[in-house]
């Protein structure tokens, strides 16, 4: 199986996802500025595999600083965690792997420097092992949601691509799979950047499992066939009162979901979770280069010169959720409650 | 200004919409064998211009017949209009096309041969100059459904490039131009043929219309954030109970329209109403090659030997459309009554 990032050495290697599914490329950076620009063009990308790369970014960073005192090395680790925090807007897993690798540094600030770089390394290595291990641990409680026999559309990559490994959404699938379940999949091509096709198409083929390619407009049609049991996405950030920005074309598939009454299913991580942002209005919506619209793969599809629009991401209400599953369960409404209930767990 | 299809000399002249914006290539066609492979290549595509490009190729076919009495001839003429017939399945104005050119057959049966294939040539430069006058009627009385300084959601390409010119639904936004009132326009880029980006987009920035492209799952970020007054689409069949066959998306387009209380327009001739047809479940559904969706513009986008569907069109039932915008006023709810009255009106 593929790695999707990875520490190895001293440099963070990550395959490129840009090229797949027609070249399978490892790309191994060595500097955190490169780590930056990986993220931002996405070789990398899936909210909690930015979190990881961005952590490892980070720790790559700081081995790097040259600095003697821990207020030396302090100012220019946080210059490298301001880089990395600027590459994208939306994913609120960036900052929350980028504050725990700050909050590590200021906890070990009494370390020698080459031990705090070392305890910094093993920090993000952490929050890598997690994340597989946070996203199998939503995948069995997804799956248990998923009825044998039944075909779930899901949009965008949330697998194992997204993540560490394994996946959310695409990990709820396997959960299933694994607990013995027949599922088939439709994936959404997800334009303009193609992750379904693209990515998603290609890990669950890989994986032997059951998807069939759809454009994105054809969701609607394939609902009200009857084709579609549930829908389950990943997210890139949950405000406290349960809306959820994902990528551009969640929240059509959320309302064509509710009108055909299939269940619709958000699978992310706690990280995921924002508390400090309450309504899905207050998150950042990333608009990313009108390229992404008028080319695909380096080719002209669109008129020179033509206006184009390119959010990276919607929000969809609370009210068209059915459920969020976290690794400590599925909330369900009302949301505002759940979600603060499940810190409080750990 | 370009011409989408027209008779010149003794064949058929279109401009090769696959190679759009590209490249504007004229090609002639002198046979209707070719005349039909054009249509199933989608040399040429949109209802309205199929119709005007079957009886062009009935036209053409009969013009080579070599018989010399009626029933060797129309033994022959059937073979043609059997063959362009079976091109495209759910474009009613092809059949419709085709019918009417066996008709002015029958009727002047009596005919000596040569100026029956003078008068079958006739008949279709006349159901072209009908389509051009039908749309700026169409345009008239839907232009005046758009308020001035709106903005309107158009799907797939109902323009001059779906029509012997000036448009269906882009003739209602050409109507409401041309009758004072500032009209911008949204592009969904409509996957997988991308008649959105590479013909609409085309066409009205030609025209100097304001227009901005998107993919098609922006559209419901575009109307949640307040952005789309209207919705104009054509159509490729409309039921008698007024359940509109188009282009895939189209369906999606109008549930989320319907979410947002945006009025959802449908811009069609009469030649595309099929009486016949009592409910949008009977209409036949085009299913296309996978290599639609797996590839653009010859780059495979999509991993090997991987399962796709590609219906090219959906139905939109009638309680998600707002009125029916033809050449002989706008017809609203109950489409039943409305649309049989139509008819009756010429």
């Amino acid at each position: 199986m593929f790695k999707t990032v990875e520490w190895k050495g001293s440099a963070v290697v990550m395959i490129d996802q840009r090229l797949l599914p027609g070249e399978e490329v490892y790309r191994r950076y060595t500097g955190y500025k490169e780590v930056a620009g990986a993220i931002k063009e996405m070789v990398v990308r899936g909210a909690p595999a930015i979190g990881v790369a961005a952590a490892m970014g980070v720790a790559l960073g700081a081995s790097k600083i040259k600095a003697k005192d821990y207020q030396t090395f302090r100012k220019e680790f946080d210059k490298v965690a301001d880089l990395l925090a600027s590459t994208r807007p939306t994913a609120v897993n960036l900052f929350w792997a980028i504050e725990r690798m700050k909050k590590v540094a200021a906890e070990n600030r009494a370390l020698p420097i080459p031990e705090l770089k070392e305890r910094l390394i093993k920090e993000a290595k952490e929050i890598h092992r997690d994340d597989i291990e946070i996203n199998r641990t939503i995948g069995k409680h997804g799956g248990r949601l998923l009825k044998d026999r039944s075909t779930v559309l899901t949009h965008c990559n949330a697998g194992a691509l997204a993540t560490a490994g394994y996946g959310t959404a695409l990990g709820v699938i396997r959960g299933a799979i694994e607990a013995g379940k027949k599922i088939k999949v439709f994936a959404d091509e997800t334009r303009p950047f193609l992750q379904g096709s693209r990515l998603t198409a290609w890990e669950l083929k890989k994986d032997k499992i059951d998807v069939t390619l759809i454009t994105d407009n054809m969701a609607g049609y394939m609902m009200k066939k009857g084709l579609i049991d549930a829908v389950v996405v990943g997210a890139d950030r949950i405000a406290a009162n349960g809306d959820v920005a994902n990528k551009i074309g969640t929240y059509s598939v959320a309302v064509l979901a509710r009108e055909h009454k299939i269940p619709f299913y958000v699978a992310a991580p706690l990280s995921t979770i924002d508390l400090k942002i309450g309504h899905g209005d207050e998150i950042p919506i990333e608009e990313r280069d009108t390229s992404e619209v008028t080319h695909v793969k380096g080719n002209r599809i669109a008129p020179r010169g033509i206006k184009v629009r390119n959010p990276a991401f919607d929000v969809t209400p609370n009210s068209l959720v059915t459920g969020i599953i976290t690794e400590r369960g599925v909330v369900r409404r009302p949301y505002s409650k759940g979600l603060k209930g499940l810190f409080r767990k750990g």
